[in-house]
């Protein structure tokens, strides 16, 4: 029998394909990953078979690392971090009835590409408030990273915000290998805020797609978004920021340029005509876009910053302007 | 018989795609087009069936307005603005015929995206050095925008470049109609680099794509040639200017994201392991990028900027450093 003896230990809350690339990436890393899924037969399912039953598939598991469970608090007790991976529209549902100090001397990290919807708070945010979980103690995962890249094992980088640096580098140190390279960034609001708009951007792409709009208008767009996401974050969070790195406009390219994004997916329907409830029915979930643009809209009701993308679908999602007159007015607000 | 009265006229030199779908704007704002083409059949084509033969042939011309022909000098004495649209290796065996005097009172429009080979410089400052035409009458035309699009009549949009920013702005009104927005930027070295910038980037994005690096290899690439751009401008032109605006990342997105990218092509063909002669005779042409390549990695041998991207494609079209080995070695410059 192995003996396995690592500093760090890991539990992740979620079954979903990204929760399944950070598994995969650290426990091949030789640390023990506790692996919470909701259903006794998606835990069976890894024991016998060594994947995931729903998502990257094709990714096999060393179960000497990798121990999945449904007893949340067992599995976050037995562990130094702690990874969320759920949507943000069920962290509160999933999170709501452990104790509330189970968090105490953990480190929490969020792979969350979105905020605690109502609240309209970053998951560190929630946190923070709802577990005494401090802002030292917390770390937020950022792209550019598809998840099926990671099971593919291409070249791939992982930025790792925080406002406490050396954990960042700890937590970074998890996650390196052949063909990850994480690094630290010490602006954790704005990546975290990056990651939730670039799901507006995608999905306003989507609709500006799904009107025939070309690649032309794609570009334009997606630079105009990088002004608005810089005059948002530097009313929400002022200081100095590298815009162009790979936390911000290359985890925008990579969600905004995807076939495979579902925000993207989502708004093209809608550009298509789709209802957003038919969309919802179509697609079986609801992008983390949607909720996005209502949340970043209230949010900038204090904030006024001008925000034509984060506008325009707003309107086109819950004020039920039409995606061609509401897209018609928004082309002229570029150039 | 309709009698056209416009106090503007423009010649356009050259035939590609560039160059049709800059005669489709303008003529059909019935702005009267001189277009200079190199062969007699390709004028006669045009005269016959009201299209260009070779590139966006779906496109049809108002013979009213279009005036083909392959007598330079007339083409050209006869307009107020002179647009150039060949391929920059052309330029000079183009132009060398010209009477030195051509372009007095002439307003001169470079379309082309790229630099005189060779001499190493912007086609501006070869009209300057060249023409003597002064600066203050010349303008720069930049994307971010594919020919094929405005052939479909998409919504584009069009960077002017300009010190002369009332010359800009009048050129700007020649173009604009139901389908292009045109700006003028007053920062024309910079647009007029950042052009030629860009073709190396999509070339090459295309060599990691030919050695199988993926998407979000390919966004950590484009951020960190967003910085590599950046600061080869500050340090070539420096002042103050909006990377994330169209003119840059918008021309950047639209060339490096496209399919039909012929750098990006003569890249991925490279990273397959063609040489550079049988990837040439494969396309039948250069990519202009393979030039650029060469110009800009020259010229930083005085500024001496970080480039890692434009090294590692040096290395590997004139260094004959393996691709493999050379993008491993990128990819670890890269956060």
């Amino acid at each position: 029998m192995r003996i396995i003896k690592h500093l760090e230990s890991v539990a992740v809350i979620g079954g979903g394909s990204w929760a399944t690339a950070l598994v995969k990436i650290i426990s091949e890393n030789k640390i023990p990953v506790n692996w919470w899924f909701r259903h006794t037969a998606d835990v069976e399912h890894l024991q016998t078979y060594r994947h995931n039953a729903r998502y990257l598939s094709g990714v096999t598991f060393d179960l000497i690392y990798v121990k999945p469970s449904t007893d949340m608090v067992a599995v976050i007790e037995q562990a130094t971090w702690v990874i969320l991976a759920v949507p943000a529209a069920f962290v509160e549902s999933v999170l709501q009835k452990l104790p509330s100090r189970i968090f105490a001397n953990k480190f929490l990290v969020s792979a969350i590409k979105g905020m605690i919807p109502d609240k309209n708070c970053l998951v560190t945010e929630y946190l923070e408030n709802n577990f005494q979980v401090p802002l030292a103690h917390q770390c937020v995962i950022a792209g550019p990273c598809h998840a099926e890249e990671v099971a593919l094992e291409k070249q791939s980088y992982l930025s790792i915000g925080a406002t406490n640096i050396a954990l960042a580098e700890r937590f970074c140190a998890l996650l390196r290998n052949r063909y990850v390279r994480a690094t630290p960034v010490e602006d954790i609001y704005g990546i975290e805020y990056c990651a939730v708009m670039k799901n507006i951007i995608a999905l306003a792409c989507g609709i500006a797609h799904g009107l025939n709009y070309g690649d032309n208008f794609q570009a334009v767009m997606v630079s105009n978004a990088m002004l608005e996401i810089e005059a948002f974050l530097q009313a929400m969070h002022p200081g100095p920021r590298q815009l162009s790195g790979s936390a911000y406009l290359g985890d925008l390219l990579v969600t905004a340029y995807s076939q495979f994004s579902r925000n993207r997916t989502f708004g093209n329907m809608i550009g298509r005509g789709y209802s957003v409830k038919s969309a919802q029915v179509e697609m079986n979930m609801i992008a983390e876009g949607y909720y996005a643009v209502k949340i970043i809209h209230e949010l900038n009701k204090k904030l006024k910053v001008n925000m034509p993308i984060t506008s325009a679908a707003y309107n086109i999602l819950y004020e039920r302007i039409s995606p061609p007159v509401e897209i018609a007015i928004l082309k002229e607000k570029f150039n």
